[in-house]
């Protein structure tokens, strides 16, 4: 469940035809995307825009990612991603998700990631100050 | 690490360059995809081909993944994909997976998944016997 | 150049992370995608609800598609996708699409798709009534 | 028809599960992958690695794709994919390609992709010598 004290943003899209599987639902490796555009919304939200992040001369790598699978989604289905900072540290980021119908709020596929902040020549970084600062807005104090 | 005391499946393909990102590595969402085509191969070489169970009236619904990313790949770049069965139980399986460099045999990502049998009218179902007793062969004895 | 005697329906959306490549650009794959999306978002339009028309036992599949690539778009850009229909017959139906970039309107990617309809005991049937007329609205008389 | 007065290269893989759709065949966006494979493939085999192309400073950019599909093909169905070189130019090139059942030859998807080099600062370059002679070998003069 998405904790009370912290933001959660929200985008809401359609399953694609292309996403669907011979089982006739969403093919579970899509919601690794859903997720990863969850962030990118969250970020776009908190003035951190992730696509200048980049341009800034960093990346968060994806050091891990889980998904767990409640009931499964359609072809044209409206849903919601929910997005929220799990944890943020000077080197660390990590993300929790949540995937719900758009009407009806079920819940259908849960998940979390963990990212490191890379330079790009490669290096393991701290997150820059000012995008840092952005993400933390809203969040419990540590 | 994958165990010794059991089956580990092997299949070694190429990273295809739509599978690339703007960090000109594999997107993290392809592995997964890669976890899916492990089993199936692991269960191909079990004579238990995953798409004669499908068509026998079942599913092996996924309820869970997991990736860790350690070392990034490539395009073109030369991957084996590594499969293993980490628990079966009646209505229940679990794979490991490691994706290593196909040469030089460095571990780049490992994950877990699981899977619930469902028959193709959505109940939660008992793995069909024959199926189940050739993924069981090689398996240490619970 | 989209027609100006018949309806072209539009849908916004952003350029996914895990659509990019290694040249840092939307991989030339998912246009075709961002396509099918584009006849299900007209045809919802027009009140002929793809997801629906299988539902009712048909398919539309895919005979011919084809791309030029004139502009590339990259990670997190706002692009519309444009969609009219080039043909329409009873068994038969063609489609035009223009990607153009939402804000500038600069066009990126043109392209059609010429599709059959088959029941879903595989025989090429025509079209239902009921869809075709909906789907005619508005277009010229052939 | 793939023509015989050139080299065409082969290269066979299985059909992946993620890459099926609700209508539980290979979703037509993916053939556009296959074909990408298969000239990656095509150059691999004629001495002329496109990764070590692109290493090199220059990109082969898609200008245009197309593809007649013909035969549905399925999850785990062993394809193989031909491709052989069109048309060669100081600037441009085009391959042709057929997906064909591996075992019975049947042909399921055929297409054409057109692609223009380009230098990593962006603009339109002759094919570098080199790789452009290798390219050439086997093909008709012209």
């Amino acid at each position: 469940m998405a904790p009370a004290d912290r933001p959660v943003s929200e985008n809401t899209f359609r399953v694609r035809y292309a996403e669907t599987d011979a089982m006739a639902i969403t093919h579970h490796s899509n919601y690794i995307v859903y997720f990863e555009e969850a962030r990118s919304h969250y970020s776009r939200e908190a003035g951190a825009d992730y696509a200048e992040f980049e341009r800034s001369g960093y990346w968060l790598t994806v050091a891990e990612v889980h998904a767990r699978y409640i009931v499964p989604t359609h072809y044209a289905q409206l849903i919601t991603a929910r997005c929220w900072i799990e944890a943020l540290k000077s080197r660390m980021i990590m993300f929790s998700y949540e995937i719900v119908d758009a009407e009806t709020r079920q819940v259908c596929v849960t998940g979390y990631s963990k990212h490191v902040c890379i330079s790009h020549d490669g290096r393991v970084s701290k997150i820059p100050e000012s995008w840092l600062a952005r993400m933390k807005n809203g969040l419990p104090d540590p």
